[in-house]
C-alpha cells in the first residue's frame, strides 16, 4: 500500500492526494500548517485517523515558525494554530483529539527553548502516527473472531489503510482475515457523493488481492435480500457515550437493512474516535458540504443547473442497530453507555500495555 | 414538458433521447423498428409504460416493412418482430403487455390487406399511448387523497412524464397534488447507477415549479430519520399477483426505511404493470446490466479498473411493506393477492369506463 503520509525529516510533510486515487498518485508538498488545513478541508487527506494524524504533523509545522520570546508566549500562538486546524472539519473528533495530546504535551512539557519544544511536538506527532498503526493491528487481533472463515463483508466508504496511518480499521479487521488465511470477500459500497468505496476501498483490496464487489450504495438492501453478504462492518468519525456512531453518509441506512436481514453489524475505531462527552449521537456536529460534489462529477455536471441538494457528509446510526464496537483496546459490547466508559477509561490497561509491547516487536 | 415521443405521420416515430438529458434535448427518429429496440437497449427511452408505447408504436415501423401474401404470412412475420422487441429488456412487463395487445389486435382484425392492418396496428399503438396519458390523470386524481397538504415526499428514480406517454405515475401524483393547489415538495434520490433521479426527476420538478431537493441514495436513510420526508412514493416495472414489485435498483432500501420510520410507501403503476401469471416477486426476471454504469459516468472511470462489479438494475420490494398500490383503476389496498386481481379483472369496469369519459372531455 502506498503511504498516507510521510514526514521527510526536513520540515517537509507528503500527503497522498486521495482526491486523484487510483488513477493518479501523487504527494501534496506541506511546508506550512496551512497547507496541511487545505489539504484536511478539501478531503485530500481523509478518514478520521488519518486527518488526526496529519493534524498533528501540521501543528509540528504550525510551531517552527513561531517567534515567541517565551514558552507561554509559544503556547498561545500554538493553540491558536491548533484552533485553525481543528476547525477545518467538525465530526471527527480524531482531530482535536491528536491537537488536544499535542497541546497537552506542550503544557507538561519542562524546556523553554521553541527548538526543543518543537522536538517534542515531532515525537508527539510520530508517536500518534505509529500508535495508530499498532493500534489498528491490535484492533484487527480483536475482530478476527468476528470475521468466520468464507464470510462475505460488506463495507461502505474507505476505512482501511488509507483512512488512517496505515493498516485500517474496518479494513484492518478484513486484512487480518486475509492474512490469517481465511478466505474473505468484500462489497464495497460505491459510496457517493465522493466515491470513496469505488476509489479507494476497491482499489485498496484489489492491491491485497481480496477479492472485491463493486456496488452502487441503493444496491445494499436488495444485496442483502438475496443472502450476499453475512455481516457489515464500517469505520466511525466519531462515537457518543452511548454509543451512538457519526460516519459516512449512508452508513445508518446499511445498519437498519443489516438490522431487517438478521446480520450483524459492526463498527471498527480506536478509543480516540470515542466522545465520552457527548451524551449522545444527537450531540454530534453533522457536517454539510458544498452542492457541488452531488451535483458535479469530476467537473462535469450530471443534474440539472440551479436545483437545490441537500448533502450532510456523515449520518447517526444509533447504538440499539450495532452488533459490536471494535476498538484498539478490545471488543465493546452493549450496554455501550457502561462498557464505552470502561474502554476509555482504560480499565484494561494491562491487557492493553502487554499488546502494545508485542506488537512493537512484531509488526513495526 | 418534453414529449417522451412522438408520431409524426409518415412513418417516423421521434423519441426524445433521455440518456442525454437534461443538458441536450434531442429526438432520435426511428423509421426501422431495430432503431426502437436499439433505443430501448440503451435506455435513450426508458420507463415501464413508456418503452411499452414505444414498442408499440416500434411494432407498426415493422409491420410497414412485411412483404407477405396472406394475412396469415403477414402475422407470423410480426410476430417475430414483436419477439425481437419484447427480448430489448427483461423486466418491466408493459413492454410484453403492448405487444401483446398489438398482436391481439391483428388476429381479430377482418381485413386481409397489410395496409389496412398497418392503419389498424397504428390506431392501436396510438390508443396504448393516449390511454397511458388519461391514464395517468386517473391515477393521480385516485391518489390525491394520500398526498396531503404540506407533504413532503421521497422518490427514486423517474416515474414522471418521461416515463410514460405523459404526465407520469409516481411523479403524476405529485403534479395532480400541486395542481390541486396544495403545497408539496419533492425529495429525488439521484438513483445511480445512471442518475434518472438526478437528470429527470429534478429536472421534471424544476420544469413544473415543484420544489426538489437532490439528494445521493445513501442519503435516505438520514433523511428519514431527521423526519423530513412524509411519505414515499415510486413507480414499477413489474407487479406479481402478490403484490411484490419489481422497481429501479435502491426501491427496496426505501420500502424498509419507510417502514422503519413509520411513514407510508405508495406504488403508483397502471394495471398494465400488473402480471397475475407471477404468483410472486421471485419469478419476476431481474436484468442485470454492464458493469460499466456502475465504473464509468459520462465516459470516465470512477473505479479502479478491471474491479468485480454486481449492477441489477431492478429489485423487488415485498408486498408486506407497500402500504398502497394506487392504479389507475383505483387505489389497491392489502390483501393484494385478492385486490390486485379484482382490479386487474375489471370488477369495477363501471367506475373506469365513467372516469374515461369524463377524462376525455376535460384533459385531452
Amino acid at each position: 500500500m502506498l503511504d498516507t503520509m510521510r514526514w521527510t525529516g526536513d520540515g517537509l510533510l507528503e500527503l497522498l492526494d486521495q482526491t486523484r486515487l487510483p488513477f493518479e498518485k501523487s504527494y501534496i508538498k506541506c511546508t506550512e500548517y496551512t497547507d496541511v488545513a487545505e489539504a484536511i478541508k478539501r478531503l485530500a487527506v481523509r478518514g478520521a485517523p488519518a486527518i488526526g494524524a496529519a493534524a498533528a504533523y501540521g501543528l509540528v509545522l504550525a510551531a517552527r515558525k513561531i517567534r515567541a520570546n517565551t514558552k507561554k508566549e509559544f503556547l498561545t500562538e500554538l493553540e491558536a494554530r491548533a484552533r485553525e486546524l481543528a476547525a477545518t472539519r467538525p465530526t471527527a473528533v480524531n482531530l482535536h483529539w491528536a491537537l488536544n495530546r499535542m497541546l497537552r504535551k506542550m503544557r507538561l512539557a519542562e524546556p523553554e527553548d521553541a527548538g526543543l519544544l518543537c522536538d517534542l511536538l515531532l515525537e508527539e506527532a510520530q508517536a500518534i502516527f505509529r500508535e495508530d498503526i499498532t493500534g489498528n493491528r491490535r484492533m484487527a487481533r480483536y475482530g478476527l473472531e468476528l470475521i468466520p472463515e468464507g464470510a462475505r463483508i460488506l463495507t461502505h466508504c474507505n476505512a482501511g489503510a488509507l483512512a488512517t496511518a496505515g493498516y485500517g480499521t474496518a479494513l484492518g479487521l478484513v486484512r487480518a482475515a486475509h492474512e490469517a488465511g481465511r478466505r474473505v470477500s468484500v462489497y464495497a459500497g460505491e459510496t457517493r457523493p465522493l466515491l470513496q468505496g469505488a476509489r479507494l476501498t476497491a482499489w485498496e483490496m484489489l492491491q491485497e488481492g481480496i477479492p472485491v464487489t463493486l456496488i452502487t450504495d441503493s444496491m445494499a438492501g436488495y444485496l442483502l435480500a438475496k443472502g450476499k453478504a453475512d455481516l457489515v462492518v464500517v469505520g466511525a468519525d466519531r462515537i457518543a457515550a452511548n454509543g451512538d456512531v457519526a460516519n459516512k453518509i449512508g452508513t445508518y441506512s446499511l445498519a437498519v437493512l443489516a438490522r431487517e436481514h438478521k446480520i450483524p453489524f459492526y463498527v471498527a475505531a480506536p478509543v480516540s474516535t470515542i466522545d465520552l462527552s457527548l451524551a449522545s449521537g444527537e450531540e454530534i456536529p453533522i457536517e454539510e458540504r458544498d452542492s457541488s460534489e452531488v451535483t458535479h462529477l469530476a467537473g462535469r455536471p450530471v443534474a440539472p443547473e440551479g436545483v437545490n441538494v441537500w448533502n450532510p457528509a456523515f449520518d447517526v446510526t444509533p447504538a440499539r442497530l450495532i452488533t459490536a464496537i471494535i476498538t484498539d483496546r478490545g471488543i465493546v459490547k452493549p450496554p455501550y453507555d457502561e462498557n464505552l466508559r470502561k474502554t476509555v477509561e482504560g480499565l484494561n490497561r494491562n491487557l492493553v500495555i502487554e499488546l502494545t509491547a508485542e506488537d512493537g516487536k512484531s509488526n513495526l
